[in-house]
């Protein structure tokens, strides 16, 4: 029991540390352990369920916008790197390189992909003949590696998991419909599967992916008001497909230049999920993504016929719903909190005066609302319930941000709003010039988060520099 | 129509050259492309679909018996590397090292994983305190990279797809226990879902895992008389579990190793089914893992209603089969060519007279039986189809493999059997001494497989040295 007693300690207060908050969750909610690998960490069991459940309904929205899953090399050699100049400025000072294979020097170097635009486009190029041939609608779901200085967990790792999505079309008007129905496919995963609201919106020039002519991204706003980057999709123009020699020849017969994308989301959406939901007591997992969504807690458990009962239920209810019966010896006060730090969606609670009264007690993990359900009611309740927490966390989030989101119009407003109400996302006017951008980030301490599709017109001139103003920009803190 | 035209050309034949044929069909049939790195290939949609099918299939198996996916880091330390002595001298000759972190030299060298046990054993000595934590049963999904100086698609490659297995249990009869039910699980999966006939057996010591105690295996007789590993499950008793440290306190408080397996598959198995089923005319794919089980051909397609029907065929046998109608304006010569080198299990020819009289004709890829088949009766008919076209795999395989088996009592009855009938599967009695083992590989240029589970008794003594004999081996020349 010493063992298990260390998991109902109380984790450190989000409002405390929020720091140490989201790291203590990650341990006790046993989603993932360190390793000697500085910044590369195990998955564990329960956190990579989660990923399962991410990929398993992502892969199904990628197969159904026609995609197809492939599977690219690891390493890039450092000349394949190189071709495109961009990309390389962004990602060589930070890839790991392979020097030797087993004790015989490389003649050349080759990097761990940091990500794979260049392998798919020596493979494009390759394939690739005639318009007939296009488009080309590749996805991967594969690690790949960054040599960050500070790592967190989930948030910024060294390895991470991903899927990245390559396309090639035609044309730029093919591509660029590609890059948003992508950027709409995270959208709608983000809100339907992990009840995260999330901003839609372009990159500004100096915070576009190396190598891309528009960067498309999807920005969400966390408990302690920073932003966080949940997904980004990249319109690349034919640029890539100069430097790599993609071409195709069209139903003239003319040679042409293929129309390029890419577009990923990484196991940072659980660290997201986290920040979004969670509370003081652990961890709130959306439904569509819970390893559980329901657990079983057997109250007074040695009375006759109440394990019976909960084995009943457990078998019943699997069809309906991912259920987990939890039958050891532990007390129903350590499952409790137990269950409440893995972020169960469904807590039902069965014991001798329940089965009795033909019901059972059912505790939602969000809000700790207790329901009193008929056991003949359960299929229809619990679909019902999970709903009502899937809605709960969405409304809760989405008014969080919009309780955080401020409009300012002058430099002064923005860290006198900050201050006031604490971090979040900040509007405002921006003339389109680099020189603002920095200068609202050294002056107040957020970035240009993105460009967002739903323009508003607070005012008419740039706040930082008074010029006639050309969008509306979001700003804020980020991870 | 230039491009299209390659497809239908034939391939080299099998028995001109079946190394030729083999790189014939992974090309044609568009499974993987090469790249600019040796060893390393693309592997393109159709061929990753296979291995998508093998993942789900297995994945299922796994969890049925309890197992629970994680994910390792890709790197390992040198120095953890260098932990267990045997495991270590196994791997450190063919590992690709990083040294370079960006610019940074890194302080040490860290390996790309081969195999996880290192780093596995590292994450257990942190988390197992108690025998309530055990066993731990872990699976997962990654790619390794061994430096190989020759390779070749699927077979031999420098990085590869597998899943690794690994496990830590109370007691030595647990973990045996572990070993053995994963092999029966790949057996399983061999038989039912490749259709491919595997003999299970035990490694030799001087072929056992780096590390292992046991190395339990499953060997498959191909096309030309090779054999082929298959699958391996290792029981390495409490040797990991000392180096590493991984101790827990049993139910007498008294402090225990713990006994730890480790069992893989491969892409390999996409090998390993070109080389069992496939012919002269391309893939041969077992129903299970095809990632089109039927493919609707069109006849006469620009008659009126042909298209129509076919399409809601298409739709309607979706439901029970994975399915695929190809429209496209290509002769139905070349479409037939097409799908047999993709080794589409059946196809489905509709034209304007089978509309007439409410039928359709279907061919099996295997025999080229076609039936005729009421369009009322495809749902029970295909299921069936399918079912036959996977027995009548198994049984060739497995006719092969029995044609292909000899057994010979003496060293001179090796060679002469060999080329009288062919490569093929030796069984012959060993005293169990290395020495033995060495010389009829070099005199017959076969090596040792396995030690089969299914022991026969066919002489007295060794076949080689004439001392009494300890097992009945399975010798064979390798892939």
């Amino acid at each position: 029991m010493a063992e298990n007693k260390k998991m109902v300690e109380a984790i450190t207060s989000m409002d405390e540390d929020f720091a140490k908050w989201y790291t203590d969750i990650v341990k006790k909610a046993e989603l993932i352990e360190y390793t000697s690998v500085k910044g590369c960490m195990v998955i564990r069991p329960y956190g990579y369920a989660i990923w399962e459940n991410i990929q398993r309904i992502l892969d199904g929205m990628f197969k159904q916008t026609g995609h197809e899953n492939v599977n690219m090399p690891m390493f890039i050699p450092e000349s394949l790197l190189q071709k495109e100049k961009d990309h390389v400025e962004g990602f060589a000072p930070e890839v790991a390189w392979v020097t030797y294979g087993g004790s015989e020097k490389l003649e050349e170097r080759l990097c761990v992909r940091p990500t794979s635009e260049t392998l798919f486009c020596e493979h494009f190029a390759n394939i690739v003949h005639s318009y007939r041939d296009l488009p080309k609608l590749y996805n991967q779901w594969v690690s790949v590696v960054r040599w960050e200085k500070t790592t967190r967990p989930f948030l910024r790792s060294r390895e991470f998991l991903w899927q990245e999505g390559h396309t090639i079309h035609a044309t730029a008007e093919e591509a660029i419909e590609e890059t948003e129905r992508m950027l709409n496919v995270y959208t709608r995963f983000c809100e339907e599967s992990l009840a995260m609201p999330v901003v839609q919106g372009r990159k500004t020039d100096s915070d576009k992916f190396a190598g891309a002519e528009a960067t498309y991204c999807i920005e969400a706003l966390m408990h302690d008001g920073k932003a966080l980057q949940a997904g980004t999709s990249h319109y690349f123009g034919d640029g890539f497909a100069k430097a790599f020699d993609i071409t195709f020849t069209d139903k003239n017969n003319k040679m042409q230049f293929v129309h390029e994308t890419s577009w990923g989301v990484t196991t940072r959406l659980i660290g997201a999920i986290i920040m979004t939901h969670g509370d003081d007591n652990g961890l709130v997992l959306p439904p569509a993504v819970a390893p559980i969504q329901v657990v079983i807690l057997p109250i007074a458990q040695h009375k006759p016929g109440v394990l019976d009962k909960a084995a009943q239920l457990k078998e019943r209810l699997s069809k309906i719903a991912r259920v987990k019966l939890d039958d050891s010896d532990n007390s129903p006060g350590w499952k409790f909190s137990e269950y409440e730090m893995k972020g169960v969606p469904l807590r039902l609670e069965i014991g001798p005066r329940d089965i009795e009264q033909n019901q059972c007690v059912i505790v939602r993990r969000d809000n700790r609302e207790k329901t009193v359900v008929s056991l003949d009611e359960l299929e229809q309740k619990i679909p019902e319930l999970l709903a009502a927490v899937h809605d709960g966390l969405y409304q809760k989030a989405l008014a969080n941000r919009e309780a955080r989101t401020y409009a300012c119009t002058t430099m002064e407003e923005i860290p006198a709003a900050l201050e006031k109400n604490g971090d979040g996302f900040i509007k405002a006017m921006w003339c389109g010039d680099e020189a603002c951008e920095d200068k609202v980030k050294e002056v107040t301490g957020v970035g240009s988060r993105c460009i967002p599709f739903k323009q508003e017109k607070l005012a008419d001139t740039c706040v930082c520099c008074g010029k006639p103003a050309q969008h509306m920009v979001y700003w804020g803190k980020a991870y």
